[in-house]
């Protein structure tokens, strides 16, 4: 609570409790000794960060290069938690991330890319760039390629292009979703959806009619699947138009969908979960908050983030890293969006149609 | 709903209903014809990435330089919010932002700097960066003045640094929320915010006791004030140390602190606002969806933005921007965290205090 920065004694200790590891460990990071594991070091470097004190000028390291790190915009919370983990794991790799947001009607993907080439990036992290729109030509990849630059992509797998793919299992997650709902009694069940040109997109509404077909003898997803945009008006739109037509359950393509299919039952009057089960894909930071508090399922973000800046520094040290899609299994968190199936009898007009 | 790209004609209907201009504009836009004003050819580019089209080759442009822009994280959403339209407005002026964020740990802000310098920007934008640190030196920002660097700083102004400076206005923030609280009957209000050596944790902090004296007649704040870090967990230790010396409302430093503050009085069995109102600081994207929706001081991000970006562009033309701080108004968004204080019988710890 004290206005100045406290003696230095304290400034220790404090550094020691927050690193996890002796005062004499700290002092001697901080005075740029030797003797100290890189993981302590990293520690205290971090303690240093998160206490809001400057670090020494002597411990400050040359970087091993610069690395393009290309998300589609800020909006979606998943892409700031993205960017954040992949960032954070380039740095302790001696990289210098660059961070290349788009806005619409901004810098696209391809400006940023010739910029990143020009000021000699060692490699390039796509985050559902167009490498995820099955619409965009694929050419601009295959061109980094010939040129020899590293790229990794993650969510949003492009066949034949040649480089480490990293994604959530959108099957696995769509799948954790539907059976929840179905275990709740749910019979009318929608998806709300982004465009189907975007990988995820099309994965999680191939699984989602499968599930239909699997769980509830729908053999025809028409009627079931609204496909509008990735963002809270898009999900508040789609759930207008599932609500109408008697689903009491909605699986979303995305958290901000989610919001906006709460918000969208909330404004016909609905209660969530007692009359609409809504369930969210990212768990993106602090959606834990909401209200309801999402149930969603969570992609894992650090995993693979981390599985992301392995590929491209392998590939970078010249490393071939594997070309099999790796795809990350999901998790389903269970929150307060999803409830009980209200009894039938309160929603006849699709009853008959399942 | 298609899983295939629309026909042609479609495509230009809706990419006319999307930027509001008519399908001949569109179609001269996308063929790179004359005749179009700037502002109906942005509405267009836009129109074409909100809508996820790629954009055809002809239609890029040469970027003017790049431009750096310096933020602490990606955590707290103020800061991806900050970025997207700082981004965005770059890219109008036809700037291509690069964007530098930091983790604990990770690279630093003089690492930053110094390797946009090797990188040749045109100016560099620095959103709450060691310039709103007070136990920060200065001397990073004159020696980059000194050489002739265009910089802004937003949020947290330097004294001494030759730069436009563009903050939110925290003395009327504080002022707000004080006078908010106040007509709700509160009368034991405490300030959870992060260290003092922020320039604008200070400030608020400055104002915060000038309230007490003012409205409560209370002269030494010791007691009211508690200073953890800006983040959840600091805002719920804050909390928990306020609410056990009888406070019934809390004043945050950011919204993230106010959502731990809110968790830290459920954990004590009371309710927002019933027993403990709580008021945030940034109004951050999704704000509105929390539980309960967060009443909080909304820092103008837009205008701010705009102001930074103005100020840098006009720097980099050759002619200098004003060296007086520009402070913007906050507006305070009532939802539904803050309420009537609980009859004062109920919180006879403090009462005798005041």
């Amino acid at each position: 609570m004290s206005p100045t920065l406290p003696p230095v004694r304290t400034r220790l200790t404090d550094l020691a409790d927050q690193a996890g590891v002796s005062t004499a460990t700290v002092s001697r990071v901080l005075n740029g000794k030797h003797g100290v594991s890189a993981q302590a070091r990293q520690s205290v470097l971090a303690a240093l960060d998160v206490l809001g004190y400057e670090r020494p000028e002597k411990l400050r390291t040359r970087s091993a290069g610069l690395v393009g790190l290309v998300v589609p915009e800020l909006v979606n919370p998943v892409f700031p938690a993205f960017a954040q983990v992949i960032e954070s794991m380039l740095t302790e790799r001696g990289y210098t991330p660059l961070l290349c947001t788009q806005s619409p009607g901004g810098t696209t993907e391809d400006q940023y890319v010739e910029m990143l080439l020009e000021h000699g990036v060692a490699g390039i992290v796509f985050v559902s760039g167009l490498h995820a729109d099955s619409a965009a030509s694929k050419d601009r990849y295959h061109r980094l390629r010939a040129r020899g630059m590293p790229i990794v992509m993650v969510n949003g797998h492009a066949d034949g292009v040649d480089a480490p793919s990293v994604s959530t299992d959108d099957a696995a997650a769509l799948d954790l979703a539907f059976r929840h709902l179905v275990s709740l009694g749910h019979r009318n069940i929608g998806l709300a959806i982004g465009p189907d040109r975007f990988v995820p997109a099309a994965r999680k509404r191939a699984e989602f009619t499968a599930n239909l077909q699997r769980h509830l003898g729908v053999d025809d997803p028409t009627g079931h699947v609204v496909s509008t945009l990735f963002t809270v008006e898009g999900g508040q739109a789609a759930a207008l138009e599932l609500i109408a037509s008697g689903h009491t359950a909605i699986v979303c393509g995305s958290d901000l969908m989610a919001l906006g299919a709460i918000r969208g039952a909330r404004a016909q009057g609905l209660s969530v979960p007692g009359d609409v089960s809504v369930v969210g894909f990212d768990d993106s930071p602090l959606i834990a908050f909401t209200d309801p508090p999402l149930t969603t399922v969570r992609q894992p973000v650090l995993a693979m983030g981390h599985a992301a800046v392995s590929a491209l520094v392998s590939e970078i040290n010249g490393t071939p890293a594997s070309r099999t899609e790796l795809k990350f299994h999901p998790e389903l968190i269970v929150r307060g969006s999803t409830g009980a199936a209200p009894a039938l009898a309160d929603h006849t007009p699709l009853a008959a149609a399942l």
